[in-house]
């Protein structure tokens, strides 16, 4: 009898050391219940979404309180407010906890089905359980994005001149207004656009006819989305719809939907690198839920989100890097999107900097930054001096020292690439060959934008990343000698015309 | 005793619920047994060509007979067929089954070790089983894409202006004609070739020397492939070599073999899109090979097979779509291929169409659609409505509206930046700069080509499944406006000449 | 009693079929005892770069000693020497067992806490244990690629004119000199830098101040890398780090990191081939640590390793390719690289050719072979022959056949499309339209070198691996016939100038 009892515990060990994951999780922490609004919320979403009811069923907040949360030791939790309000602090974080709050910041908010509903969460709303992560967000370049190409005259220029639709007459290119949804599917989409209201519509639904709020600039969900309560920014663009997964954020692939080649290489460079080579390799095998997230445990080599958001430990919980929602906030330059390189600015709405041609970019034309908006020297080293702590963790030091001085010289050099092109177009200019009162509607001034926006950028992420394609025979080296050589003679030809 | 036999009860249901799902079900449906040829194909081949063998043997077909696939419930049935032969019900599906049928069709018949075996399985042969499948899938454009090419001058044109050897003598290029090698390995890759018997060879082997038809352009497996039979396409272009895996089949890595980017950039779209990031970061999670596949449960977020042809249903079985293997018959509009986008053809063989120019195009040179070949308006909405109930299983009906809001823009503006270039082109062949005679053979005219065959269509495929990097930097807006200015020069350019 | 025991048996299977590999494999062979020195480093190095010691834990080498892996039959060896001695025999391969070896070689040799230690672990180390590897990697051009590049004059030009930094005066372009940083960056990032020492240098770490080896031109992985020892290659480049992965080395991304798109695109090709197709559909179900390789069983469809050097068997044994290190070795052709297609070259060091215009090229510019150094037509064939073995595991003979002569057409006439490129440019150069004494340094030249450097290149090897899109509209025949057109008519600019 005893015996039996024996092989039966024997047995039960046995299932759960090989029970997958999730479901011991499940058990560990005895689910939530859901609020009797969730509730039936769910029993009509079920049926006629059962993809959406799926994806929050699968989620940690179908089966986590908020009280829950805060049982965990602190480094382990994922949540950042220890005043959660009575009424939502033992409930399941279901439909309408997130869907029901600040119902006066909302115009979308309408009656459903006998509840009051936001249809766009944002992250004001989310900061009821995560305001640290709301609040970091907030600062960073991300979360201004929008304001950062509309607000900008040079930005909003070239936007304009790529989106415009054109249409041609005796062999010349005109150019009308680009349209809003145009803009909404190109920059603006990772941008985010301006969610607003404009009154309610009837929609015909499996359940008949149901009156909505009418949005417009929608369906987006861009990093600096303005949200219809006045708010920036869109935490589903990283941890999508409702899973709100951390495992997803911190794939390459979600910071890859918009930090793609040409302008932004950063994921196709990645991937090319010996980091993203072992990723491909291993990524199976990794825990990525685990918070902290610990080096060479539960990861093998740097993701996106290693480098740049996470909080990182050792196995036995030494802190190596703090958790940030202010992307830019562990680097010390900026790579991309203007035309020289440049110290990271002090703010993220960038829209704000005036350069000492009276131009709203972080550089002259020349090259001379507008150091009052970007941070100093000092700053620069410290950040260096913590973000080489991560790299050490699995590289000598001497590894890293030399991989940050290589970086320090493709940012030199890749500057001075763009310098020239910037001389061949000042030449042109200086004949009349082309026009500067726009820089970006001409042939030559175009391929004078892809030696800076595609070309100068492959190259210092190539170099920060190390992917050397991205740095010669693609889109790197290669790209911007064959450049200036095809705009001096293009220049050549425009003389002859 | 009693409590022992409990014991052991328990211990096999652990061992059941941890087991791999390919064992389970490998033991519920008893292998079938190999039929008497089979096991003699089975016996050489496993010498001669383990990975074969190996690979059917993973296969369903292998552990299948037709009799057990009947068994199951009608919704999970991968056969279509209630009326298999006597001599095919009872066996495992294997070698001998599917290369000995209708050998009087097969100039690719030929008697190999005693038996008289096809060398080419077409989908003639696999519709004894399955006849739906085959029967949709023969009215696709699939199915006709070797004469949608072959037999359409204008394409025809193109293609010889591709592929013709080039030569140049005084700065001048000429072209010899293009082999057929070179177009089996490039457009007629994917689109399929014609693959004849010319009489027989000997081969050595490692057996020794055997006697096999002689094929001619062979291998190919593209989707309209055909067959010596005369029977269109190739099921394992999708369905790969002798697993005929559904799992592979379902994946988009199969799709992206032909439709990828410059000129069908789905597949690149796809996976920078939000449904290609929770795919990628969630595949391993998934039910690859469910009958029917239930949305938020087996899958998490549609791949091509979701939205173009699986049988989807919810967890408890409510259908959202029905399964096809016509792979347009669920959409309204066509995006890629042709200078302007238009409502789908009526016909899979698009090479009948004649426009009021007398091209054999679905629009004219101006955009002037051919209706009477393209599908009516009303099926149009029809289709959108239906693909529409898709998209609401996991979004709410507003951003499904706004969606497709957006994709009818970017149609509408992405036309407008082909016939800006087409004005262009006419500008030049108006002043004899260029020649009409020939779409596609000189510098300008492939500039006008790649407009429309990657730009525009780049700019629709991002509309369509929200990848904004295509829309925008990446073959998107950037370079039709970009190409549009280097026409213009070009042509100014020639002008000077 | 009795059938407890049975059942406690029985619930042990259950739990031994279900365990993961490694945890089974790790109680088969008893991990092997660590030297004391290893021990040592660990205790520190666990502290301060925790990512590396949890590496090398993670690694075969932490828990195998030689003496162990020369236990295992001969054909699932992964060591190739017999002849281990004493000291290394019975210890697991830990940090000091590689760092500590021919010290007098060695000038990156510095003391360290006690224990004089080398920085760079080489070929000539890791062959203590794996002569057979070394020996053939030695002879590989892989090993010789630092020097294929930087010896050869021609290929000197072309990277010092990609790489050298530009200014721009007066419309005119100038170059000054390319930085070894750059240079280490770009094209000797893969190619490999030489690493050499300068003294030493005091750098402060966590634990205090160290005085280390003053290495230049580090970090550095690349293939050819010249390392302080004097010895060729870095192993680590494929088998990266303190895992030593085979499972890495035989993923495509090891390779992917290198070969890729615009000038070696045979990963970007593997990806959209068959092939690939199923290696991503269904790679996470393979075994990809076996030794030997079992074709259709350990993996279902080739990677870059099973064609071109991983030993590979049937499920029962028999070889079908033996193991190589030297990657070329099986190859009979060469596809890429250089101006026109040729045999294998004899030796790895392709700088000592010698070409009947006197250039260290393969061919002439007209496209004459070096026969005297390359291999026979005797030898071409034996390779292909053996080559074909692999293919018929899975494939008819008709289907090999047919392939590689749908390969010798591809090369025929991509030759013949880079033969019409250089008829333009000698047509240019006879007329003073352009200067040939640099090859590479004016617009229309870096035009034909992209004709045989990515666009026959690409075309080739679209062939070789069934990629077709590669072949066609992305980088294949449309744009070596659309660059014939644009050299044609700059060239007609030019003239106009």
């Amino acid at each position: 009898m005893k015996r039996c009892v024996l092989t039966i515990m024997f047995s039960l060990f046995c299932l759960m050391s090989v029970l997958p994951r999730w479901m011991i999780e499940a058990q560990e922490t005895r689910p939530a219940t859901v609020s009797e609004q969730t509730q039936s919320c769910i029993n009509c979403h079920e049926l006629y979404s059962p993809g959406m009811a799926m994806d929050w069923r699968s989620s940690r907040h179908a089966r986590t309180s908020p009280a829950q949360a805060l049982e965990k030791p602190r480094l382990e939790q994922r949540i950042s407010s220890q005043a959660i309000p009575e009424d939502l602090r033992n409930h399941a974080v279901g439909c309408y906890e997130c869907h029901s709050l600040n119902p006066s910041l909302h115009p979308d908010n309408f009656e459903h089905f006998g509840e009051r509903i936001n249809v766009v969460v944002s992250p004001n709303d989310c900061q009821m359980c995560h305001p640290v992560e709301a609040l970091e967000y907030g600062e960073s370049k991300k979360a201004h994005a929008y304001g950062n190409l509309r607000n900008n005259p040079v930005y909003s220029t070239l936007v304009e001149g790529i989106l415009s639709l054109k249409t041609a007459a005796n062999g010349r290119v005109a150019a009308r207004k680009a349209s809003v949804v145009t803009e909404g599917e190109t920059c603006y989409n990772c941008h985010g656009t301006r969610v607003t209201v404009s009154g309610t519509k009837t929609i015909t639904v499996d359940m008949g006819d149901v009156e909505v709020p009418d949005l417009e600039n929608w369906p987006n969900q861009g990093v600096g989305r303005i949200n219809p309560d006045g708010s920036r920014g869109a935490c589903t663009a990283c941890h999508p719809r409702h899973s709100f997964s951390i495992e997803i954020a911190r794939q390459p692939y979600t910071c890859g939907q918009c930090h793609l080649e040409p302008d932004v290489p950063s994921y196709n460079i990645y991937k090319e690198s010996k980091h993203g080579n072992i990723f491909d390799s291993k990524k199976e095998s990794w825990t990525w839920d685990a918070v902290p997230w610990r080096v060479g445990y539960d990861f093998k080599t740097p993701t996106c989100a290693v480098c740049h958001n996470s909080l990182v430990t050792s196995l036995t919980g030494e802190q190596i890097l703090p958790r940030t929602h202010d992307f830019g906030s562990r680097l010390w330059t900026r790579l991309f999107g203007l035309i020289y390189s440049h110290p990271q600015p002090k703010s993220g709405a960038t829209y704000s900097i005036i350069n000492s041609d009276g131009l709203p970019l972080p550089t002259t034309l020349a090259g001379e930054p507008a150091s009052a908006y970007l941070i100093s020297q000092e700053e620069q080293a410290g950040r260096q001096t913590d973000f080489k702590r991560l790299c050490r963790s699995c590289h000598g030091s001497s590894w890293a020292d030399g991989h940050f001085a290589q970086l320090d010289s493709a940012i030199m050099e890749s500057d001075g690439m763009v310098l020239a092109a910037t001389q061949l177009m000042q030449h042109a200019w200086d004949r009349d060959l082309a026009d500067p009162s726009n820089l970006f509607d001409e042939a030559v001034e175009q391929m004078w934008m892809e030696q800076w926006l595609f070309y100068a950028n492959s190259i210092r992420y190539a170099s920060a990343m190390a992917g050397p394609d991205y740095a010669g025979f693609k889109n790197g080296w290669w790209e911007a000698t064959h450049n200036l050589k095809v705009i001096e003679d293009h220049v050549r030809f425009l003389k002859d015309d």
